[in-house]
């Protein structure tokens, strides 16, 4: 069986919609503390396009990473957890041989 | 002789860098103190992205707008002035005519 085909209960669902959207909910904060920090760092007018183009690839990253398909989702927590944004235990409701694929591919790379 | 076809002296010249170059610092002080204001008030994550979707408007505008090339200056200054980033008095070296043209196509539109 592939990564993606694996077969996901409703109580499963559940659990996956909130952890998923806890970690965007945390990766936007970020991105709000952030931009606050860098506000207050504004120079000329370089740093403002800095600041443009800063927000323009963190757009981009999130709107590719937080990706809703069951198909997806064990590589997506495998990333969230890797980066710091979901912890394991908030997906140890999933049947064992997710957390343990997620925890392996969290891992690698 | 159209309007894109005035000649510019040396003079002529450097008045208009430095008219526009003033003109460009306003517009990003400007948009760096909305910046600082907006940061102050987001809230969700959907701020944030409006927030990005607000510079990449401005951004895009900023570009359009200060178009350094002698034939389109007269165009350029009259939409400075009509938007209050220039007066016609940081303009008084140029030439009467090309004064005469830049307020009377700043007060139309």
């Amino acid at each position: 069986m592939s990564i993606y085909d694996f077969k996901w209960s409703a109580d499963e669902k559940k659990v996956a919609r909130i952890a998923f959207d806890k970690a965007y909910q945390r990766e936007m904060e970020e991105i709000k503390n952030a931009l606050t920090e860098k506000v207050k760092e504004l120079q000329n007018e370089k740093d403002v396009w800095a600041l443009h183009d800063y927000l323009t690839e963190r757009r981009k990253l999130v709107d590719r990473k937080y990706d809703y398909r069951y198909s997806q989702l064990i590589l997506v927590f495998s990333q969230l957890i890797r980066e710091g944004n979901l912890s394991i235990i908030e997906l140890s409701d999933l049947t064992d041989d997710k957390i343990e694929l997620i925890m392996k591919l969290s891992s690698n790379e």
